[in-house]
């Protein structure tokens, strides 16, 4: 047999015909930039550092030593004793498809809570999935109530319900407490988002009866982009682990990802939210003396790590981002999806 | 509304019972391990420096002039001027996903050959989300003749055809010339995946007529985890950017992917397969002159950079592997799916 393959290895070993590009021969060059959009957030050295450390296997005893600190940590963060908690490979978004595609089978009733970007979001990814999914919409920066939220789940008796807590698209931070009970009361999941709120805002998913909790790395947690936090509690691993079929996707599918975790089982949180309160207190002060407008007027309603300004008449937002980057190396963002062209948005460092 | 709000944020201060765990104040901590499995490899500290430079935002001009770097590195490894050419963030498995959510819709035929594990995982992958699978199976190590596979593209039909260059489950570099043409003589896509291969063994997207190319970024790329580099010629986005339906995932929909990546458009590797080889040859050629048996034998079928070797009769591999790292910080590994209990796997470091 290996007489008719020598000429294969042959003519491979000499059919290069694209060349090495110059630009590996280059160092790797990132410019210094203050962070100041919803995300990502600029590292401490001490978390910088550790991303150069060297590699050991996936299945090494030390791995499962780290992932175990790992989990410890995010139970902290989530105020959580769930043992199903786990950090994925992946973005915020990869954390969304898992609890979606874990928790829901074809054809079950989803219903999405849509005040801005990432309601959206998770209602075009059930849909994708073949869920049947219903949408309550407000504009950007609504709240919803514990009323209407009853109505609807009374109405629609889905699987699950899908709340953003930190709506970085309009920076509100949306009240929680209460709808875990409703929920419960409706045989419904009570799934929150919490990529650009936690560390920066308080919330116990315990306490409060959150079924599944995710958050980005990115944001006030101020790690590099690429893993996400998420939490099933027992109510969540009840349903994803009675499934009839299985997910549609196996990289997510957290019958897998439970057995890789183990499935056994500081400055302070406090510290954290109190101090985001008190920064952004002083930002919100500053930009209303410059005579800007907040987007949120209800104080108690703001995202402490995204702050949201009302674009001033007769300016272009676009302009304005473009100088703020070029003359002081300061990132600020437009809005996102329905609140683009309505805000600017400015989010904050944690240390 | 800023009066009934207060207790609840009032509550929320005073509410954390979960206290921060211990070992978030110790640093983290990484042993140093020569990783001879099929991968994670060893990273070279230059590598391992530009991931602990700091973050700058994903939507920055420098991020993509990085990413354009990045995009002709692609080009480079995979032998290949297709603009569609991106690092996706994730694993091998994310490009396996996105290869197949993107060419595939509901109810379509999927070839897949199996003589491995990757092979089965794609089959799964499929079923998942709804192709009309066929498989042709081989034994672990098995190589499927060009007769065989265009026998089963005509019977089968399929939209998209599946093969293994590099079977890290058995160790094998697996023939592709003459496959690409027989897939475009059948109207179908030709789907590879190198992930234990890349840069070790010589592959040739442009020149073997492959539609689809991915790898992973943490075998003989020497990279660490989290990109999974992946490359869609002409034809292949012919057909997935002409979809009836979405992609079951959002999250791997080239249609946003390829927007961001911009959609415009040295040791050299002929030097890597080279130096994979030669050193192999020495490896293979050791390991004989022990007594020991290699899994499989054609020397031009080996994968240069993941040796597979037969378990000898009345060893337990379990006990050798632990022998070996306790001894000598080596990691070895056992076989994986089909090839479990039948081979002790070990890979190759590039630098």
């Amino acid at each position: 047999m290996s007489a008719p393959l020598q000429p294969r290895l042959d003519r491979a070993m000499s059919s290069v015909t694209i060349p090495p590009p110059k630009c590996m021969l280059r160092p790797l060059e990132v410019p210094f930039r203050y962070l100041f959009g919803p995300g990502p957030s600029n590292v401490p050295p001490r978390v910088l550092a550790a991303g150069g450390r060297g590699i050991i296997g996936h299945l090494h005893p030390e791995m499962y030593e780290i992932m175990n600190d790992i989990k410890k940590g995010i139970q902290y963060a989530f105020q959580t004793q769930n043992n199903m908690t786990i950090a994925m490979s992946g973005s915020g978004h990869a954390a969304m498809e898992c609890a979606v595609f874990n928790t829901v089978e074809l054809g079950e009733s989803v219903l999405v809570a849509v005040n801005g970007i990432w309601g959206e979001r998770v209602a075009e990814i059930a849909e994708r999935m073949g869920a049947n999914v219903h949408i309550m919409v407000k504009a950007p920066g609504g709240v919803f109530s514990n009323g209407e939220i009853e109505k609807a789940l009374a109405k629609h008796k889905p699987v699950l319900f899908f709340l953003t807590h930190g709506e970085s698209s309009a920076g509100l931070a949306h009240p929680v407490d209460g709808i875990g009970d409703l929920c419960r009361k409706h045989n419904t999941l009570f799934l929150v988002d919490t990529v650009a709120s936690l560390g920066a805002s308080p919330i116990f998913m315990d306490q409060q009866n959150i079924d599944i909790l995710y958050t980005g790395s990115q944001k006030a947690l101020n790690a590099p982009p690429g893993t996400a936090p998420i939490s099933f509690n027992e109510r969540a691993c009840q349903k994803m682990f009675n499934r009839k079929t299985k997910p549609v996707s196996y990289l997510f599918d957290m019958a897998h990802l439970s057995n890789y975790w183990g499935n056994d089982g500081q400055p302070g949180l406090e510290e954290s939210w109190r101090h985001h309160k008190e920064v952004a207190g002083y930002l919100w002060k500053g930009l209303e003396d410059m005579g800007l407008k907040l987007f949120i007027q209800n104080k108690d309603l703001r995202l402490p790590s995204v702050t949201t300004i009302a674009i001033p008449e007769g300016y272009n937002w676009r302009e304005m981002l473009q100088y703020i980057m070029k003359h002081h190396n300061m990132e600020m963002t437009g809005g996102l999806g329905p609140s683009t062209g309505m805000v600017s948005v400015r989010g904050m460092l944690k240390f």
